[in-house]
C-alpha cells in the first residue's frame, strides 16, 4: 500500500460477515481505489458452519481450514486484504492482547472509514462483542501515550452495517450505499460461502430491498438508477461543508 | 433562479430562528451558488419579541413590522431570499391552506435540501409544528394527484437544526457543517436581531462548540481548520457512493 | 354475521395498503371463520395512484372509481368485506364525525383483535393518523357514555402492520404470523394493485424475509415449515395462561 | 390568595383524576401552606362513569352533576380550589379559546409548580391531550406578547403524574413524594369517588408499592418513615443549589 | 422427565428471585404438566440475606445452608426442580465455565420457555448479568459446532420477568400471565422466604396490580376473572397462527 | 472527618475529569461544609496527555507524576481530598479487587451523593467503565453480607456529569447546579492542567451556556442571578417533600 492509496477497515466477528453485510462496501470502494482491509476475528468455526458439522468426520481445525479458504476467495473477488485472528466464537473474548493487536491494525492501516457488526444482537454475542472491540481499539489508536512516537490515527467514521434482523438489533440505516455497479461481484463473493447456501438469497432480497429503499430517499437531481444498496448506521456524527 | 441552479428551503417557525440555527448552512451554500429560499411562517410576535414589547405604546403591527426588517437585512447579510407567512406565533396553528401554500414552495423551490426545526420542543410547541408542517408539505409536494401536472419534487433530505436546549429537545446532531469561512456573515446578521441581543454570544457560543466537536469527528485525510461549525440532525437517511 | 362468528377490524389509510401489509393475515383468519371487515379511509387518490395520474385525462373521480375496484376485488378475494369511508389523502384529515363512524365500526364489528399502521412515519404522514384515530375510536366504543345502552366493546388488541421503511418508521415486529398456507391467496390479491405493479415483487420479497425471519423464532417442538410470514408490533400487552 | 403566598396547579382531564394521581402532593403542599388550584377539563362524563350509566335512567347533565360533586368535595378534603372547564370527554378536544383561558389561569394562579398527565396514554387519549394543553398554556402565558402589560409567569417546573398502567405510558418517576402525612385525606378524598370504587384499593396499593419505592431511593441522613409516596415525572431539569 | 414431556427453564440470580417474580409461572406450568427446571446461579448470599446477617454469630456457609433450604422448600411447593451453580453474589462473575454449564442445562432440558432477569437493572448487577449469561448460553446450546453430535436447542421464547422498581429497569410487560388458579401455591412458596418477609406483602400487591392490569387488556370473548398476574417482557418476537 | 459532617464522593475515570465536569459542584459543597471525597482510578496517562508525550524524552511515571501534581493542585483549589488508584487507562479495566477498594471507600466516606461519568461515550470508553464501577461498588457497599458487620451505606444519589460531546453520549441533564458564586475557584482548578489548555475555554462556555438553560428553568419566586452552572442526569428517582 502506497502511501497516497486510502484505505479501509472491516472488523467481521466470523469469516463470512464480511461478505453478506459489506460486501458491496468493500467491492465498490476496492473499485474507487481503497486499500480494504478486513478483520475476521474468528472463522464462525462453531456458531455458523452447521453444514460443515453435519457432513461428519469434522474436527474444529477441518472447518476452520474450510472457513478460511471460503474467506480468502470471497476477499479476492471483492478485491480485499484479510486476516484472521482466530480468537473462537459462539462465545467469543477479546483480552487485552486482541484488543492491542486489533489497535496496532489501526495504527498501519490507517483507515479513512471502519465497519463492523451492530451494537446489540440478541440473536448473536460475538457480534456486539466485534464492534465494541473495534470502536475500544480505535480509541486506543488515537492515543498519544499508546505506543508513544507511532503514527496516531484520527476519527475515521465508523459505521455498523447490516444485522439478520434489523429491527430486532435496534439498527437503523441512516446511510445507504448504492452496490448496483458491483453486485456482480457481492454476489460472486457470496457464492464463496457453500457452507451457507440458505443465505445467498436472503442477502440477494436484502439488497434488493435496500435498493428500492435507497431510490426513495434520492434527492431532486440525481439520475441514478439504483438497483442494488447495503445500508449502514452511523456511530459519529459526520464532517460536511454540503448537505445537499 | 435559472433552471440550472440548486436550490435550498429553510421553514423557521420565528422571524430570527433561521439566522441563530441555520444562518451558517444559508451563507456556505449561497456562497457555493445555492439559491436558497426561507419560509417564516410567523414573525414571533407575541413570544419572541420580549424587548419590543417592554418599550411600551407598543402594538402586535408595530412589533411585526420592525421584526420583518431585522428578518429581511439579516437574509441579505447571508445571501438569502425570504417570505413571510405571517400565520402567527404563540401558539401557531397551520390550515390546510397553510399546508398547501408551503406544498407549492416546495414545487417552486424544488430544493436539494430542507432545513427546520427540531422534532421535539418542550419550550416552544411552535418548533415541532413547523418541522411537521414542512414534512407534510414536502410529502404532498411529491404526490402526483396533488395539482397534477405540476412537477413534484424527490425526495431531498430534512434536516433538524440545532434548538435552544439541544438535550431536552432529545436532539442529537449527526451532521457538522463547518462554517468557518461565512462565520463573519452569520454574526453581522445575527447582530441584526436587535431585539435578542442576550442570545448573540450564546450563539456564539454554540458555534465555537460545535466548531471544537466537530474537528473531533473528522477522519484521516482533512486537513481542515475548524473553528465554526454548525450541528443538524437527518431525518431521512442518506445516499452515496462513498463511506469516507 | 351470526353472533357465534369471531371477527376483526383492519384500517387501512389508503384502498391498497391492507393488501401490502395485511394481506396474509386477513386470509388467514377468514379461512379460520372470522368475519374480517376492512375500512379503507381513502382511496390514495392523490397520493398513491401516481401510474394512473400519469395516464392523463384523468381526474380525482376516475382514480377513486378505479382504486375501488381494485381494493373491491382484492377483499374478495382475501374473503373480507370493505367499506370506504372516502375522507381524503395527502393531507388525510380526521374530524370528529368521521372519529365517532370509525367508533360505531368498532360496536358493530366487535373485533378480537384490530390491524392499522405504524405510530411513526416520516415518509406517510397519513398512515399513522389512520392508527392514532383507530386507537381512539376503540377507546370511545369501549366507554359506557357514548351512546348509552350499546354494547360496549372490551380491549381487543391492536397491531401495527408493517410500513414500507420499517426502521424508518421506528416499527419492530414483536409477532410474525405464518402466512404459508394463504400466500397464494394475497398474491391473487396483491396482483389487484395494478396501478402499483412496482411493489409486487417488493412484499413478496418482505414475505419471504419474514418468513425466514419467523423460522428463526420459533421454539422447539414445532414442526412448521415457514416460507412466508407478515410481522406485526403489538401496541398492547397480550394476556395469556402459556408462556411457550 | 395573599400576594406571599406559594401556589401549585393541577390540571386533570377528568373530574376524578387528581384524586388517585396527585392526591397526596396536593394535600401535602396545602398543609405547607400552597393554596393548590385544580382545573378539571371535563368531567369524565363519558369515559369514566361507567357505574353512574349502567344505574339508567342517566343524563349527560345528571351525570356530571355527580361527578362535579364528588370532585368537588375531594377537593374540600385535600384543601384545594377547583375549577370546571367542561370541555367534554372521549374525545376531549382543545379549541385555542380553551388554551388562552387555560393561560390565564395559569397568569393568575403563578404556580411553583404544575401537575398533570403522563405524555403518552394508549389507553386514554384525553390524558395526554391534558398535558400538552397545560404546556402550551404555560408556554403562551410566558410570552410577553400574550395581553401585553400583564404579569407574564417564570418557569415553574412541570411534573406527569402516574397514570394507570405506568410502563405501557413510557411512563419513569424521578421524584417520589413522601405523603405519609397526609395519607388518611388522600384516602378520604379518593372514596368520594362512589362511582369509581373498583379504583380505592388499586390506588392504595400504588401508593404503598411508591412507599416501598421510596424508602429503597433515600440517602444516608435520612430518618424518614416513608410508607406512602406518589410518583412523579418531571418534563424540565431542575435548578438547584445542593445535590444531596 | 420423559421425551414426550414439555419443560421450561427458569435463571435466577439469586434463590429467591424465582419466587418473587415467577412462582406464579412455575406453578402454572407445572399444573399443565410442564417439567420446570430452575437454576440458582447463587444464594444470594451476601446481597439479600440481610435479615440472616443481623443475627450474628453468622457465616457466609451458614447463610447459604438456609437461603438453599428455603429456596428448596419453595421450589417443592411450586412443582419444580432446582439446582445451585454457587457462583458467588455482589457481584456476581461468570466465567466460561459458568458459560458452558448453564449451555449444557439448555441442551439437557430442551426447554420451551425461558425466564430470567430485566436486561437492565440499576440497583442490582447481578440481575441483567443472569440474563446476558442465560441468552448466551442458549446461543451456544443452539450451535451445532458446540459439543458436535448433541441435540442442539431450537429458539424457545425468553422472558424477563418482573423487576423491583419495573420503570428503573426499563422494563415494559408486554405479556400478562393470569396466575389467579395458583395465587395459593406461589403465596406458600413466598412464605419460604423466612428472611425477606418485608417482601411478602410487597409482591402480593404487584400481583394484585398485574390483575388488575391484565382485566384491562383482555379482548372481547373471554369470559376469564383474573384476580393475579404476572407481567413478563418477551426478548424475542413470537411465532403464531392467530392474532386474538 | 467528624461524624457530623457530611460527606460526598467523585469517582473520575481519569485525574482531570472530576475539574471539568465537577469542579463546581466540588467547590460548592466544600463551600457548604461537605467532605468531599475524590477517586482518580487513573491518571489519564495514555490518553489525555497529548501534550506531555508530544514534549518527547517522556516516560509513563513522568507523564503520570505530571498528572499528578496537576490533580492535586486542582482538588486543593476545590477544597478536597483525593486519592489515586492507578489502575491504567486507554483500556480501563478493573477487577474485583478494584471493586472491593472502591467499595470500601463508600463505606468510609458514606457519601451524601455520588458523581461520576455518563453511562455511555463512545469517544471513551473509560468513562462508562468507571460509573458502572461506581454503581457496582455502591451496591456491594449497601450488602449487609459484605465484611459483615461494617455500617452500611444507604441509597445516596448518584448523578453523571456532563461528558465532552453530550448528545452523542445520550445524557441529558435533568439537574442544573448554580455555580455562580465558585466559579472563579473552579477555574483556577481548570487552570491547573497545563496540559489540557485546549479545554479552557471549551469548559468556561459550556458553564455558561449551562448558566444561560439553569436560568431558562427557573420557577417564579427565585431572585437568582446564575451565570455559571453544571449540569447532571440522575440515575435513580430523588425523594423529596416538596415539588417547587
Amino acid at each position: 500500500m502506497n502511501a497516497a492509496q486510502k484505505s479501509a477497515l472491516v472488523v467481521s466477528a466470523h469469516s463470512a460477515d464480511f461478505v453478506w453485510r459489506a460486501g458491496g462496501a468493500i467491492a465498490l470502494h476496492a473499485e474507487q481505489g481503497y486499500a480494504v482491509h478486513i478483520v475476521c476475528l474468528s472463522f464462525g468455526e462453531r456458531g455458523e458452519s452447521a453444514k460443515l458439522w453435519r457432513k461428519g468426520e469434522m474436527t474444529e481445525e477441518k472447518v476452520k481450514a474450510a472457513r478460511r479458504e471460503e474467506a480468502l476467495a470471497a476477499a479476492e473477488i471483492l478485491g480485499a486484504s484479510v486476516e484472521f485472528f482466530d480468537i473462537g466464537d459462539y462465545p467469543m473474548r477479546a483480552d487485552q492482547d486482541t484488543l492491542f493487536r486489533l489497535a496496532d491494525v489501526f495504527r498501519r492501516v490507517q483507515p479513512e472509514f471502519v465497519l463492523s457488526h451492530s451494537l446489540k444482537d440478541p440473536y448473536n454475542y460475538d457480534h456486539p462483542l466485534a464492534m465494541n472491540l473495534a470502536q475500544e481499539a480505535r480509541i486506543i489508536a488515537q492515543a498519544e501515550g499508546y505506543k508513544p512516537g507511532e503514527k496516531i490515527v484520527g476519527a475515521p467514521p465508523v459505521y455498523a452495517f447490516e444485522p439478520h434482523q434489523p429491527e430486532q438489533c435496534e439498527w437503523r440505516p441512516d446511510t445507504f450505499l448504492d452496490i448496483t455497479g458491483v453486485w456482480d461481484r457481492k454476489y460472486a463473493a457470496i457464492q464463496c460461502m457453500a457452507g451457507q447456501e440458505h443465505l445467498w438469497e436472503y442477502y440477494t432480497r436484502v439488497a434488493l430491498q435496500r435498493g428500492v429503499q435507497a431510490k426513495r430517499n434520492v434527492g431532486i437531481t440525481s439520475a441514478r438508477n439504483i438497483v442494488y444498496a447495503e445500508g449502514f448506521q452511523s456511530i459519529f456524527p459526520r464532517v460536511t461543508e454540503n448537505l445537499a
